[in-house]
């Protein structure tokens, strides 16, 4: 069994990381940390894990994570960089589900989280846990930086694409639509019930954190420059993301579906649809599938792809289960099996 | 391995079914059959199970059915009865979840559903498939009727009480509410999304087809006539079913929470939460629980039990495939033993 | 024109009763206060009133607020009392959206509300602003206590019942649901989308601050002792109230339909369906109408109340500006014209 | 008074329409058909007009059709234009909020909506009935085509840009998204709440009859023929469009923000956000307004537009009863003056 710490946890990353490793066969969860809920038991804040959960928050100790074989960090950004050094030099594996070890570019880092990176060596160690993309390097690793979630659908929509060298890469759309889970379990006015209900609305299209992530990520399976329109919206909607991709063909002859298929055909969480399909945010929700299609309307020069995943799944807490198998050698979806929940 | 057949099933309960069964170590899906969907991959209906379940749905076809070792009829109501008495002669159990055999008396199921019954005959040898009460029974069962959503939530608020002669039987209230899948997955304008939508609304006050079977239920544990006004509503949500239940204490010195503690303590569905307690429908999302609490506002004579379910799993689904496991002699949580979904 | 001042105004009774007056013919928008806001235009916060309401919130100012013809106040509990007295002095009607004078017995309020009343001496004089009951007191009123929103349901649900001596006043049951909006514009975690979407949960079953309200309003009519359960629920929508009332009929003879009728026929904001129906709560979703529908189940001894109100408009700000029409002589649906929203 | 007769009206446009004739000063509704529901109250099928709307449908009536000033067709598509001809005849107005004659091209009209048209000679002499472009056409109308609800929301995003040559014409994109009132009142699988409710997808990518009505429109404001990509979605809310439009931008000199405010600073239903604004779609619920923000992501040369209209509202009905209130020589606010319901 490998022995499991969670930094943080209070949030939706938090309870659905438990979710799912409260049934993984091979995880046995040993602490959870965090200064606010310190004493309380994990059931009283998340009650569906009643009689799943038996744990309490503990304030953080160094000599329990230690002693774990991998530690999620589940916190706000800016609190894994201050853990890392110690776990990793104890030998302990660290998947942060926040965006610390994401930008290998300390100077961008700090430009778009506003502070300094705390341990900028550690980032060229850091592996970006995006399986399709990195698994042999995720085996590997001891240091994992779990993907964000809009950078999760929009590269695995883009990736098959601009790997062939099929698409201008100086002129992408990404339209990107979350539900209001991915804003996380904090008080705030804008995402009430009675703000965010039976309304949508664009956000941060000035600028927003996921930009850099999603560009490097692109420019290092493409390797030219990116051009990239990101514009992300809040659906509302618990759970799900949805993106899609429009992007110009350099290559009209290339039979799309062809490419993705192939692509994707040994990934065991990433299903392309057939021909014309249109993916449905619930058909994945609570699983750690991604759903793609690819369209070309018209037979035109304009291709469309969307992608859906589960923001807090595939999006986050299921791609850090799924990197944690990998690196521990386990079957990669040990854990992650279940079916979607519809309706 | 069990092998399994389902008729319809191309419904709520009937995906919700396919999910469930579709990760059982314990049973196998041999035939699925659906007049209207005949030659219809079951995952091109409900885009959730593609990669789950590879049937198609099938003309019903006798022989096949007769093969299963058990058979689920996820049907509208009246359809079951006309499959029983040759399954039941195959050797097949079978296991309704429609209403067919959930009223004894057949001039009663006449009244309430509109049809006469087509083998009263047969209806003596159900068993009413509420494991807490007829757990026994169901072992032995070849035929289980599997209760409705509303009357499962508000038996087992009520049970302990009455078996208990705790209170008035006379004069019980069942406010219940329901999410919209409870209607079921049938074109009609009072369930689009712009009609149940940001509304709240009472239906079916003057009488509901649930409402006899609850009596019924309720009458068996007491011994005593019930007297119960049972109103319904329609909650815009997709899931999930609240009872909030109203009775008379005639006995205003017992423990009631100690009541319901040991009545449910051996239980691996009912979930008595801590007094004082407001159990939410998502705390059950997905999952087979029932969670209860009591409540004797400003200490008087008037007890408030609030229960919870899923409607599609331990009001549908998911009772019956714990029915199931009951009769095959399996461990009864099999199949079943996953965390609810939240948020 | 009535010249209007606003206390508060932050929440979503304040942009209620923005929207309400921005378009009421006699009514003329002087100065609207919010600490946490001054400075700020009103249109900035609420987005709808862009065009419509061009005020800047300010700092409280004692002499402006003096100068105006009424003052609504429509801030958290504990604030109009503090203001009260300086306005009426200075010959200001006050209307008080909030609790502070909905109580006529000072320990009462203290005892709800965790503070002392700040000016007890006051309570005598204030008018209980539901004018189905005290229409003629507004009249001549200088300061009036708006109903709360669970309150202004359920007492007008009863009324008729207890004012004829039809139902046993010593075991009602009231159950109420309330949409999400009723818990206000406060950042709050159980109000989050990703909280209170696709749930239903009751609260504050042990004692809730409309429980004391809604008794003494019952009292004043009845003449008897109330025994009342109250039991409140979230429900997943923006807006809506709708109590399901129940009791004990002392007398079956009535005709239950033409005492609902008749106690109703001459009031422009209570709307009394025909017999058998369900009112929705969009049928009332910005409007000022309660509609209402008298049921006895089975021709039995449980009559069943069902009242819907849109809790920001007949359960707030629309109350208010009904309350301000009487006290000014104008016709009582000045400006309240309009039919719902729906869908 | 002006004497309205209306085809149709039993769906979404209908009741909204109802809604706000019921209400307009210089509007008189004399008569309502449909043969699917004559002999019922208007108030039956749409409780929130009762009280409001006294009238019941009757049988399509030509006589009283005919004694009308104008009657609006809210009728599904291909209805319209079987009436047209008499009313015209008879001297009544005819604004038809289906499509019947938004197309000139009677064949790209057969192409698209799978029928022949029927009175292919009164195609140009009807009037698109977008006011921002074509109001001193309006005004001496006889026969108005109401514009869809995306080419609404679409063009009067794109015209400011277009207009001026500021944008590459041959590849638009228009990522637009709708609330589910769009896809109108008919018993459907897909619109059900259990289907729509807490979900996203996007559908028909391939296709959208929308698209040539876009196109049409843009290409006589720009003289050249349009590349547009349009992918509509489906938002689980009721109403609302969000239009999220991406365009090249050929001059990257010209002051956006001062293109948006001056094309729309004389017009009542357009309202221009400040720039960084990101408007909601609540913003206009229940509104005829429109209200656009442009953005530069970076300062690149990809403009994003974005546009929210109320589909019902400006969309829809708001915009026929704006084009009526042209077409009579009303103010053309006349009725439409109500702010938005927020929250």
């Amino acid at each position: 069994m490998i022995k499991v710490g969670i930094i943080g946890g209070t949030g939706y990353t938090g309870v659905e990381l438990l979710r799912l490793l409260s049934v993984h066969p091979q995880a046995e969860l040993k602490v959870i940390t965090s200064r606010a809920e310190a004493g309380r038991k994990v059931a009283d804040l998340f009650p569906n894990l009643r009689g799943f959960v038996d744990l309490a928050f503990i304030e953080p100790d160094p000599g329990l994570l230690a002693g774990c074989d991998v530690v999620f960090s589940a916190t706000p950004n800016g609190v894994a960089m201050t853990h890392a050094r110690a776990l990793l030099e104890a030998g302990v594996r660290l998947i942060d589900i926040a965006a610390d070890f994401r930008l290998s570019d300390p100077g961008l880092w700090e430009k778009w989280y506003g502070m300094p990176h705390a341990c900028p060596d550690l980032l060229s160690g850091a592996v970006y846990g995006l399986p399709e993309v990195n698994r042999e390097r995720i085996r590997a690793a001891r240091l994992i930086a779990n993907p964000g979630c809009y950078p999760t659908a929009v590269q695995l929509g883009l990736l098959p694409l601009l790997e062939r060298g099929l698409i201008d890469p100086g002129h992408l759309v990404a339209d990107a639509k979350s539900g209001v889970s991915g804003a996380g379990r904090k008080a705030d006015v804008h995402t009430l019930f009675s703000e965010a209900s039976d309304n949508f609305k664009a956000y941060a299209v000035g600028g927003h954190r996921h930009w850099p992530e999603i560009c490097q990520g692109l420019e290092r399976v493409s390797g030219v420059p990116i051009g990239l329109t990101f514009v992300p919206h809040l659906v509302p909607m618990v759970r799900g993301i949805h993106a899609t991709l429009y992007a110009r063909l350099t290559d009209r002859t290339a039979d799309l579906q062809a490419v993705f298929e192939e692509r994707y055909r040994a990934e065991p969480f990433v299903d392309v649809l057939p021909a014309g399909s249109h993916p449905d945010t619930r058909s994945v929700r609570a699983s750690n599938l991604c759903r793609i299609a690819v369209h070309r309307p018209g037979g035109g020069d304009t291709v469309v792809v969307l992608a859906v995943i589960d923001n807090l799944v595939k999006g986050a807490a299921g791609q850090a289960v799924q990197n944690m198998n990998i690196a521990f050698g386990l079957e990669e979806t040990t854990g992650l099996a279940a079916p979607a929940i519809l309706p």
